[in-house]
């Protein structure tokens, strides 16, 4: 880590980018780690852009110091990641008639936002993040977006459970392995709609945690974030949440869309992906500093940043000060919004003048701790180690 | 209520208020609520419009639908009340500069934000609720802005606890009865002080719940809502959570600030203000309902509505819709966020065609219930009397 920044950091002051920061920009998104400063997108123009990195149109990130200790990301920090083209703002102008089409239950049919906001509501607090967060700490660097931690998010969601909607429907059909979301992008003409199509396929053994949502921290989803109606997969990587979702089906094999079949799948360093590949599901416990990040005073000061259990609940994180040589137990914030939430944390420490490198590592209820490396996967993805995510700060 | 309904219905179609529709609002925020529709001032031009209700340039409401399930408010929909002008907007440029003097401890000094945040950081969920909200459902028609139930808002306080600056300074002096704090507006040349500083004291008791926040839902506090810092005291009424806070002292006697000395006390209908009348501090045990609020179609639906247990935890709620001759438990939706939050429910119904009047009663952790009626105080503050916040709903 301490190299990709010291490049970083030469880089910018070699002015091969362009640092143009944002207007408006804190103390918390230090010029250092200024991008090229893109401009946000228009159908994300709303979005804060001192707190965001923006990669590309469809792939937007946040600053890390912008993460400080949110217990939830609003909706102007939240990260953006597109695999197609938006749909046109149209479907959010009566959100209430967008219709899913439910298959794989005893009565499947056409179902209406409107008609699922009288079946039931349930709020679930979750993390969503990037199957790619942290690829860009991967020494063999995979193509792709390179995020860094901020591909990823803790947010409130409020909709229908799925279950719900299924045992209004009759139940499930026998047979059944799958749930099966499909989103609502429009394929363009002449290409092949498998290639294309974000169809995403988890295990039924979870569909009592999903939930279809039509809010997001009290406010209705966006479009940018799936609105008018989203599969929310709790405790899964982000991929699998499907956007302005037009069908779920209860299916007995897994989508053959590109996606679901060999896209988001981890296998070795110079392979070949194949559907028999670990699929990007649940998600593994994790954690990062998100303050101080440069620079910071000697003395008395906060190491914070958030943790997240993944799949499983939280149970704790240390904080290291030194590399990862000595460990001490960091103070959880705030509420505890669920097993599938993340938690800020933070550590106060002295800390004398000189370098020092702060590193954090989580549990999960399982006794599952955060590995110092992850095993490197083509992709860059589901990277966990703590030591990449450490950062170096400079204490004068 | 009903009578209310029916009074601004006929108002509205009389034409005698000129209903302007803000652009984009929804079916959440219904024709006939809707008030002259004054413009956003220009401080809090980021709010979202359609959500809310523009009394004055100092009085802005989240209108009842906007609410929803919320379980927190975001920063775009929550209330604003400001007794007087705003400070200019210099004061966040540089937050970690801003200066909060501390009295009535050992060691008594000026800090810094930027040391406060090195001294420690705690997150608490807390309902920020204004004295007069409901003071529109008042029978003596008390002079002041005519809220209806949407001067809350639950929210996220990220900060330092004010145990902890206080034992950082020494620990308190003896004798001291309240924390007082006092706001940093500016006070205008010729007028007395005293007749407009906004400075609040709460009982020395409650001192380990009071959070020094620089940020909200997390992000950095806006200067709309009190930033770079505020007093908050979770369980007390919003005008004790003093804004641009730049003074905290342990003191032995409660502020002689008009605002404080005879403003914001208990006192019957007619009377006259005194400092011995009960001071708007902690609140009750409060719910009520978010939709449906005008129409709904015959069969199911989902009564929701937000509840909070005010200086309580929060126990349950009911929710009746016969006008409270029955009641049903309501479901509590998602995390619990602690006792100072509120908790959205729901309660799914069948409801056949004809007019139905849908009202809540909540329960605190001390069996204290919600009660029928609030008994009238000249400023109509602090209503929480389930009747008049219930609504009549045409089923058709």
């Amino acid at each position: 880590m301490s190299d990709i920044l010291d490049l970083r950091r030469r880089t910018f002051f070699e002015g091969k980018r362009r640092a143009v920061v944002a207007a408006g920009m804190t103390g918390a998104a230090p010029a250092a780690f200024a991008e090229e400063a893109k401009a946000l997108p228009d159908y994300v123009a709303w979005k804060d852009a001192a707190a965001m990195i923006v990669h590309s149109d469809k792939t937007l990130e946040t600053r890390r110091g912008a993460i400080g200790t949110g217990s939830i990301t609003p909706a102007d920090r939240l990260y953006i990641r597109n695999n197609v083209n938006v749909p046109d703002a149209s479907i959010v102008k009566d959100r209430d008639a967008w219709s899913l089409e439910v298959g794989g239950v005893r009565q499947p049919r056409a179902i209406t936002v409107g008609e699922l906001k009288t079946l039931g509501v349930a709020t679930v607090a979750s993390v969503l993040q990037c199957s790619g967060n942290g690829r860009a700490f991967s020494d063999h660097k995979p193509s792709g977006t390179q995020w860094t931690v901020g591909a990823a998010g803790c947010v409130l969601w409020t909709g229908v459970p799925l279950k719900t909607v299924v045992e209004a429907m009759g139940g499930a059909v026998d047979g059944v392995k799958f749930v099966t979301g499909t989103g609502g992008e429009e394929i363009p003409a002449g290409l092949d709609p498998k290639d294309l199509i974000v169809e995403r396929s988890v295990p039924v053994e979870i569909l009592d945690t999903i939930v279809l949502a039509w809010a997001r921290n009290g406010e209705p989803l966006p479009l940018a974030h799936g609105g008018p109606l989203r599969m929310v997969v709790p405790g899964f990587a982000g991929v699998n949440n499907v956007k302005y979702v037009k069908k779920i089906a209860l299916t007995e094999v897994e989508s053959d869309a590109k996606i679901q079949a060999t896209r988001y799948r981890l296998y070795p360093v110079g392979g070949k992906a194949t559907p028999q590949d670990p699929s990007v599901w649940a998600m593994e416990v994790k954690s990062w500093i998100t303050s101080p990040l440069e620079t910071a005073k000697p003395g008395r000061l906060q190491n914070t940043g958030v943790a997240l259990g993944g799949v499983n609940a939280l149970a704790g994180v240390e904080v290291s000060t030194d590399g990862g040589k000595t460990w001490l137990k960091a103070e959880l914030l705030g509420p505890d919004l669920g097993r599938h939430a993340w938690r800020p944390f933070a550590l106060g420490v002295d800390l004398a003048a000189g370098k020092h490198t702060l590193v954090s590592r989580a549990t999960d209820n399982e006794s599952k701790v955060q590995p110092e490396n992850f095993p490197p996967n083509q992709s860059g993805y589901s990277n966990n180690g703590w030591r990449v995510h450490g950062v170096t700060v400079d204490i004068a």
